[in-house]
């Protein structure tokens, strides 16, 4: 079967279409056929080796996929053959806290993930698709769509009147926007586009803000909200916007730290989160019982994830490359092999 | 001014408008000139002493109002002569754990109440109002809205895709289900009246049931969520109720006992709370901090409250009558006396 | 291998020592040689019936169990042989909310139970003993300890200072007496006998009440506290004591309903509950996560349970006849059969 | 009355015992007569205009009092002349989130603080005393205590079990090892000195790192805890220190980030916050409702709190110079002035 592997180092030269044997299932294990794949920033960091350098190679990238299940192994009885799936990034990972063991093996790194024709994985380790999606939107959610519900729900309790800022309109943020609005929040969305912006608005926005023209977003999301400031922050920048952050959330409110800009350090004066009963929650995707929750979310709204562009499975190094340019709106998605 | 009071024993016709001297607020003290006020069903429990027998008389019934602040007293920055405000069922339950001594002292009992044209009132027992809304919209609030969102919200956590039960179509229960819609849940509505669940349609309700028809409503309720079950129910009646309540919430589920219907008795077996890990909350009606946050949802979403019908000042125990018909469909309001 | 197996109907007379064939452990099982067992009052119904009267038979009764794993199967690295380890009540309920579908397979019915030399689990239904414990002593954790644990932390967040009610001096009362202490609460506990009461205050009660002389316990406990009420009532009885913890609770307070005493009926006014912002919460055992959590706090205390009495395994049917009698404080333990 | 002032200039010298005229109480307010001060961090960086360089002058220092109520206003009835009470830091902040208007209001700035005679007050701005506790001893739980509280109790959740780092052995670090304690859990302390730490040992501690020994104590902390890391970090100090505390920290742990130390700028990298699910939260003392929470444990517990020293009233600037100098263990105590 055909997969991405990164080999002999990393970079996006390195990574290169192999042939691999088919996988077939242990006990407890399933096979999905891939039909979707998703981009997230930690598969560009992945590849180009600055999300964990001590990784082994060769590694298959990725962790988003959506496909059906066409092998399942013995005693398995959660999904059968033919089943509409996705993965999970932390496969191991079905409830309760965040424990070092459980969130230790990933797709994408250490595991190999799902930019392959075919990928092994414990039947845990796939949810059932809501209905109404397509396996390229379902592809979608795995990370982008389950940080922000972890963010605003299962650590945010985001509620029916609270304002929500995101920054941005990459995949966590546009999910972020579509989520808190499903909650009933306002949200505001920032970006250095007018033309994102004006999506953004389309998409439900309350409020937008160019942060090239009002590089000081945070004072502006404070007269915005009349002075209160913003119940909660969807942080998925780094140093600079965090400081901004502060001056946008409310006294007590929350600021979720997302995980997948690991790469990218950060300082910053923690002065403000003491002064102001602030709380910063790093997060780190979530579990399958937060994923069906979503789900059931999305099933209930019909709801349907922005996809900015589908690349065939041949071009995958260049959505990467897409999605290194900075240009989306939402997510990129990368179709898996066609069928021989 | 004019104000009714129960006077002379219990019973509608003890409901007997009387004049009074206007109050003057001592410091810490606000007088709201009642523009409107909105019936619950304590109040008619209250009015046949049924509620509390030892309530001493005479009483101004009624806890909901809305209107403007007439005069302020010393030491009093929060409001402003002017400020549309309405009342708090519990004036000194401002935020945090429900306590004996935070609710000893609600309106309409044991303090006088709301049915009159000028209320006394501590500063802090009142809250301003939603833009968008009218004194006789915004009079239907205080008891039934913030039940109904301390409920949901504060006690419930209820979240997108959740799904919500909520019995007939009085006041608590209308406002459970256009607050259960602005939190992403779908709602499932109870009543005897097709007419009456055709209107709940009208307003989002995910699905009907007319118990009447089907007395059986928590089998069907399980059968329409796929046998899982509801996360939440509004339970608003009584012991019969409880039982079909406990057939069709979920494992694990949430069922909030709704403080008002305190003059009906009920029994139920203990077995189903046990057996299926369910939690039962009694709620009783909620604090300031909620009812802010309440307001703030209602003001983002413009929402309306559903008003049944509006009787003039003059026709309060008609108003109460037609309570006790339980011929409505949400709120019954009635109006402040006119000025002179 | 031997094990009792209720056969042919239920009722005590039913309880026989059988031969089984020793079983071996498939992939991710593990085969644990059981050195103690204890016993819940959930036995006694089960073997009489009560429980589960669809229950099938051939049933091994009992969900506690201590021992060694001494076999396990293909792809298990979380536990190896030799390894200390305890049973879980509900094997699949790993962490999370509790599902229909976690706690549908539990032991000693509808799965085979402990009452037997070996058992066969899957390897994440064990735990890892509290090294200090020996296996009769660990024996008597799995579902008694669990349940006061979930009650008291999981779902009762009490703390320093709070006060805790336990009803007798069964095996979760007691349990919940010494988590309690443990969690800094004061705890009361009620029993008939004076004696037992006794040695509930060597263990640290706070005060006693014997409900046989001071029937209205709940009063008592109301003025025990000043008037204030317990913050947290661990509910064991059926509807009787429902009533007086009703009674005893404070405003607002939580009383757990603890889910073993299936077979008996109860009913009860739900006026209290919704007057006095009650919450019940009804508790199944627990989750894995919790019975870790347990671990470690027995652990750091070094805390020993209170055995009332050890039998041996030949003797099993005696000490479900000795718990029936009710005449243990604390739990009692079955010695698993010697090595041949 | 005699009261100490910041006068004509911040700094030590500027701390002036002056004259001033007794308060009398409006309505809604009390008067009490201060028989015990404490000193906080904060105060120290108040008076040397480190804490907020906008504050009017002149000011009188100091939040922590205890004493007894001499005089009360119109209204009053939660407390009466004769009662021993202690202040709130933030006297408006009742229950609830923190929020700046709830917590705009403290003592020692901006508003007159405690290192009076005596001293006016809101009467819900003061809580009645554990009965066991002298002033002197009560007089230090008003910051510190509660702080400690807050951090672990009210926004930590630690339990029996769980294991908590405080940082030296200033005033919130030993009540966090003394709350900690009550509340089960472990606790590891911290310090330069092996003097102190002993003493930490006599107190409960469980582990103890002296970091001048062991700069890198958060690789210690990983130690002693087998690889796991702390449940919760009680964080007071600035950069530095929260780099370690990151090393300390578990997998999904808590760090509580002490308001206190706001003088001292801080840097961080967040990669750690956002790769380990980690949270950290802005403590800022906290409400009454925990402080009347935080008094029944003390009271059930008879905790006695750690005094360092005490000081006479008329050596206040030395007792702030003698806090400064950090050799204390425990809480530094400035007595009342003496009655004429």
């Amino acid at each position: 079967m055909k997969a991405y592997e990164i080999r002999d180092g990393f970079g996006l030269d390195h990574l290169l279409l192999s042939e691999r044997p088919a996988p077939t299932p242990g006990p407890g294990e399933v096979v999905v056929r891939v039909r979707a794949t998703s981009l997230n920033y930690r598969d560009l960091l992945t590849v180009t080796g600055h999300y964990n350098p001590k990784q082994k190679l060769p590694l298959v990238p990725c962790s988003d996929a959506a496909g059906e299940v066409v092998a399942v192994g013995g005693g398995v009885s959660s999904v059968a053959v033919g089943d509409r799936v996705m993965t999970l990034f932390a496969p191991y990972w079905q409830a309760g806290a965040p424990t070092r063991q459980r969130l230790r093996n990933t797709l994408g790194g250490p595991l190999d993930g799902t930019l392959a024709e075919r990928i092994l994985l414990p039947a845990e380790g796939v949810v059932p698709l809501p209905p109404h999606l397509s396996y390229e939107a379902a592809a979608t959610l795995p990370c982008a769509a389950l940080t922000a519900w972890s963010a605003l729900v299962t650590h945010g309790g985001v509620t029916a009147g609270d304002t929500v800022l995101v920054q941005g309109t990459g995949g966590v943020s546009i999910f972020a926007l579509q989520i808190g609005l499903l909650l009933g929040a306002r949200v505001i969305v920032t970006s250095k586009s007018d033309a994102k912006l004006e999506r953004a608005k389309e998409l439900g926005a309350w409020r937008t803000i160019n942060y090239r023209r009002t590089p000081q977003w945070g004072v502006e999301t404070r007269r915005l909200t009349g002075g209160r400031g913003v119940d909660h922050v969807v942080e998925v920048g780094g140093a600079g916007t965090l400081e901004q952050s502060l001056q946008a959330i409310r006294f007590g409110g929350t600021i979720s730290v997302i995980g997948v800009l690991a790469g990218v350090a950060g300082e910053l004066s923690i002065i403000p989160i003491l002064m102001q009963h602030v709380r910063l929650q790093g997060i780190l995707v979530g579990h399958r019982e937060g994923c069906e929750a979503m789900c059931r979310a999305f099933d209930a709204h019909r709801l349907e994830p922005v996809i900015d562009r589908v690349f065939p499975f041949d071009e995958a190094p260049d959505a990467l490359r897409y999605l290194a340019g900075g240009e989306h709106f939402g997510k990129i998605v990368v179709r898996g092999p066609a069928d021989d």
